[in-house]
């Protein structure tokens, strides 16, 4: 069982806030205490846990992945989007963290993010839910 | 309980899919819904999923990081391989997906690399399935 | 459940091995068999398993970072730690691997290192483990 996150990005690279949907998820779950596993089933999209309170982190992040991997370089895949592969090797494309009383384990900054890196296009985030072992 | 897939490298640097021998794993496992992690027990390799359909994006991946963590630099570790451990941090040594129906649950164009950054050598990779609870 | 490690980092960025550490949360909870999750509350922190052999290696890792996000930069966030934001993205918060025999499923070289890219702090590492399913 999992559940699906649908986005439509906007931009060719963005990070979106998915925080509000993964702990819906958790809620809708009712389940208690246990981990959860985010995936993305993408080639040029990434998962990454960083600081959501100030937008500029986001921005940071964006803007030096696009300075050290131009969009127009000598790649050898033709398809225009080499950059986008290398960025979603490079962020990674599972996150596994925590569930406590029905909530999302964080620390005070933390915030679950999409990261588009050859929008814009539809996507989709899947969400697993391992509830802790009571046998 | 874990498997073990086994690989002999041919390069310094290479990205190699290993989709179908994880596949393998989980039909034989009789499994048909869960999580399956793959890790590499080695400080200078990874894993990651990308693109395998083309293989100018494997290429790209390997040649950017060695353009960004050149082999010969002025590097503290003496080995001659400190790239090659920079390039498994980056990338990372684990991964966990899912498993629907039995079959790994992918997007379109996934495929799961082992990463070899200081091949050639005989490396292994170990794959854990942990299925959905029933209970 | 979950158990806490709590570690104070003495430099900027520096990283910590904590592999004693998780593996007396593995003894004492006395699993055979099993997986568990490292994970950093943080968002410039970060996890990486690598080799704890030589210090030079984790030396060769924050230089290289240090090098590629500098810390004084014209980022756009404002607090003076975007570089730190950027390396966590990049190495991850979290990491999955193996228990096997009640003992860290590793290879030769393998130990597991808290990433901290904005200390001096006072910092968290979260641990779960997920026993191999027995029903």
């Amino acid at each position: 069982m999992y559940q699906i996150i649908e986005l439509s990005t906007t931009r060719r690279t963005e990070l979106i806030d998915i925080t509000d949907q993964v702990r819906n998820i958790i809620q809708k779950s009712k389940i208690r205490n246990g981990s959860v596993i985010i995936y993305v089933p993408h080639t040029t999209a990434a998962i990454t846990i960083n600081e959501n309170y100030d937008q500029s982190v986001a921005d940071d992040i964006t803007n030096v992945l696009n300075r050290l991997f131009p969009h127009n370089y000598r790649y050898q895949h033709s398809e225009g989007n080499a950059d986008a592969h290398i960025k979603a090797a490079l962020i990674g494309s599972t996150r596994t963290i925590f569930i406590e009383d029905n909530e999302i384990l964080f620390g005070t900054w933390q915030g679950i993010f999409f990261c588009e890196f050859d929008g814009p296009r539809k996507r989709k985030v899947f969400v697993k839910i391992i509830p802790d072992s009571s046998c």
